[in-house]
């Protein structure tokens, strides 16, 4: 099989899987997404490693599970020993370019005890996850004020020490009074910018200036969309287009709060929480949440038009993703974090150019799949050695199911959440290490260990929309199998990252060459 | 409480628990280890992490299981992102000194993509896992044949490129005949060397030269015995010393080799085992075996009285420790690597001069402990701000046991085998990632999982000698236990390493200071 020469790996920020209309159950229309599924394959059951940002990106970038990496929540550092996606391409001579969000803290700890200064080249790349970013941009303004967005805005004309704040995510009224967009009783005003001005218009252009500038070199670009996280500001058009459009029907139930999980019910009186909690404010910030998802749909559209002119889209794998979804309200619930599929489940599409691909083209995949099975993708189709990253990497390449090869899958998908950083861990009374919870999901349960709590357990056959909690008291035989799947999972970890499989294999029983001669008479 | 001074971190490669006197069941005497108990105190049921050299140190001097620090047998780097003893004691000004055997490996791989050299002082550092050599000397010669152990016998006239291997391994018959000590069949011969030059003596002058050295500075010294570790062979008089006298008895039943469970029978075909597993072998082994603990029990007798003489004992915690036994025929095994008592339960005394513990002086205690306890023990006794090190060290310090403060304990312990590198793996077939063990013991049972293959049962109150494995057909209460702690305790590793928990707390709720407002209406 013909190597890939490019890869373009999009991520989308907390963009949930049922607003992408190649799912099928979209209330936005994304003809540019669904095109991209038509091009490719759709994994109609795809999940994320963490139902937030920062454990969910560590284990894309690593192609590890959260208790591998353990970066447990946003603004972990990532442990230095990690490799990531730009460690691994290395050794092709290809670089993991970033432009966007990566959500990667350095290690400094690790580096000062290296004696690595963060400013020289090594200390940029641990400090950027192993990306060389051509504009890394996290979605809000920096302590410093610095930014690439920040330079961009000012030379458009928005004046200002923070034209983020005052600008991208501020709104102006009728009136002409302007607001800021964190309150989101402004969501259905426009943004101060232009579309052309906001976030994702200014990454989308960050691509395809890389993406024109490309020539005979092979390059892996990392464009990672801020959009549509929170703020919920949209610009115009998109602020005002989904206005009265019938909405995704909010997913919950009056017994959720009186009969919830304790976690539950801790994160259901989070702000964010008591406020999407509100039908009126769900409604009322849904349609700007949708418009940023229709301009989203639009500027991929726009990359991968860039891509087809340059001529490298036969050579290119595409892989589209988010890094959570958002409640929106569903449950009682705000922003993100626990594992319904509201977050937890993620939009997946993958476009692998070549005729092995054929076989799945246009097609809706349903084996269970799961982030860290993009970082093997992206590696195998851009060629690289497995022996280089199969002893660190725990997903496993999708480019069998996109051949048509049949090959034992597994039946099972985990994910990991910490609480030690949210207001819920004050009301549940609980140390910061002691805030953690562990999902399995199969085909037809969805079960979750919580420290020091009883279990969540969902039967998706018969409660497809996850408002029947069976963990105060489930069926033992469902509770025996779910935790016997838990525990073979976390033994078989991999944590041998130190030493690959070809060097152990090739030191069985190696000690008599090296003249040591065990139990010899 | 005081916070003592100094530490002096005593251990003994592969000396077995039931061959310390204080254990009331030895064929040995060894009263300086008895009188170091009577110091202190004696852990009766004190467990290795893993029961064989490298995996256990690492877990010693990370205070980590071999499941989070995962140096899975012996020479697999350490990773560059574990903390040892060393960088948890760099705080406090007092320096991790190393006398004898680490077993650190360094994490090349790393140190090359943080550019580091490993000649440098970082790199050094890294290299010996965080140790400062006074003489590191792993129990064997290395390919370049430097060594200081080589200077010094060398110096002390025992000429040629490779001393160790000509006299301090090599034996000499009575007819002038000159031998290597790594045929088994020569153990009863005296090593070529004398008991003042041995390895074991040698280490123990390193040791008091240090000892001898100090003055006001604090001071952590790891003297690190490479004996009772094969090869098998003692200076004179300790050779001959036990040559006829009683032996331990062999612990094992015919029934063993036939209804042995898979991986316990690929290792008795093991060149050592199948030696071992010959009476007539471990009878001539064992009495140099004998000789050399005999010969370890004084030499540690001259440290302590050289720790006496130096005024430092009422200011200095002392512990003993080993970091496996060995097999020595028993079950039909030879060397370590398995889950029986006889290699993964080793002796620890610990002595702490201070009033506090005189509630536990003399005594000998009961409550299961770990290997990975003595670094929080260390850490403790010297002062260590925990917040530096609770977030990663999985072991607890022994000091409240000691200091007879009631609280809860722990009522398991684990340990963990990797048979990738050992003939074991092809004769059952297997890929290098898929040959671990994992071990829980609570007071009664001992179950071990086993990757691909039924587990092993041992009802140790019933059966202590572990000669009937029910792991073929275990009972269904027991096994749902067993495995429910090994589930509790694979999910509740400490992996955010990165960032201490007072900064977790600090950071809970924290966002908004940081402008960043989430579900604001």
């Amino acid at each position: 099989m013909t190597v890939l020469r490019n890869a373009l790996f999009i991520m989308v920020d907390q963009l949930r899987w049922d607003h992408v209309g190649a799912y099928g159950v979209s209330s936005v229309p994304t003809p540019h997404m669904d095109a991209l599924a038509r091009r490719g394959a759709l994994m109609r059951h795809a999940f994320v490693q963490g139902p937030v940002c920062g454990p969910s990106r560590m284990s894309y970038y690593t192609g590890r599970y959260v208790l591998s990496h353990g970066a447990r929540w946003n603004r972990v550092p990532l442990s230095s020993a990690e490799k990531t996606l730009g460690d691994y391409l290395r050794p092709l001579g290809v670089r993991a370019t970033l432009a966007g969000k990566s959500h990667v803290l350095p290690d400094t700890d690790a580096l000062d005890r290296a004696g690595i200064e963060i400013e020289s080249e090594r200390g940029a790349l641990l400090r950027e996850g192993g990306f060389t970013p051509i504009e890394r941009f996290d979605g809000h303004s920096r302590p410093d004020g610095r930014s690439g967005y920040a330079d961009f805005l000012r030379a458009a004309g928005y004046a200002g020490e923070d034209p983020w704040s005052a600008h991208a995510i501020s709104v102006q009224a009728p009136d002409g009074s302007v607001h800021s967009g964190w309150s989101m009783r402004h969501a259905h005003l426009p943004a101060r910018v232009r579309a052309e001005h906001s976030e994702t218009a200014y990454l989308s252009d960050r691509a395809i200036d890389f993406i024109q500038a490309q020539d005979e070199k092979r390059w892996c670009l990392h464009l990672s969309y801020v959009k549509p996280h929170w703020p919920y500001v949209a610009p115009a058009p998109y602020h005002a287009m989904f206005r009265g459009a019938p909405q995704s029907p909010v997913v919950k139930a009056p017994h959720e709060r009186t009969e919830a999980h304790p976690v539950v019910r801790a994160f259901q009186q989070h702000e964010e929480s008591l406020n999407f909690g509100q039908d009126a404010i769900a409604a009322h910030v849904k349609p700007t949440y949708m418009g940023l998802v229709a301009q989203l749909d639009e500027e991929i559209g726009r990359v991968m038009a860039a891509l087809e002119a340059s001529g490298q889209a036969p050579h290119t794998l595409v892989v589209l993703c988010a890094d959570h979804g958002d409640m929106l309200g569903d449950h009682w619930l705000g922003e993100k974090e626990l594992f319904y599929e509201a977050a937890v489940r993620v939009p997946l599409i993958v476009v692998d150019p070549r005729p092995e691909a054929d076989a799945t083209r246009g097609q809706v995949l349903d084996p269970l799949v799961e982030a860290i099975d993009v970082l093997p993708t992206l590696l195998e189709a851009l060629g690289a050695d497995p022996d280089g990253w199969q002893h660190c990497v725990e997903g496993r390449s999708l480019l069998p199911l996109l051949h048509g090869r049949t090959a034992p899958w597994r039946d099972a998908v985990f994910s990991e959440a910490d609480y030690a950083y949210r207001a819920a861990r004050w009301t549940l009374g609980r140390a910061p290490g002691e805030c953690r919870g562990t999902m399995v999901r199969t085909g037809r349960w969805k079960y979750v260990d919580w420290e020091g709590f009883r279990p969540q357990l969902f039967d998706l056959h018969n409660d497809p929309d996850e408002l029947h909690d069976l963990g105060a008291d489930p069926p033992a035989a469902v509770e025996r199998e779910m935790r016997e799947r838990l525990l073979q999972w976390s033994l078989r970890r991999k944590n041998r990252t130190t030493v690959p499989d070809s060097d152990v294999a090739q030191r069985t029983e190696a000690v008599k060459r090296h003249g040591i001669h065990i139990g010899v008479w």
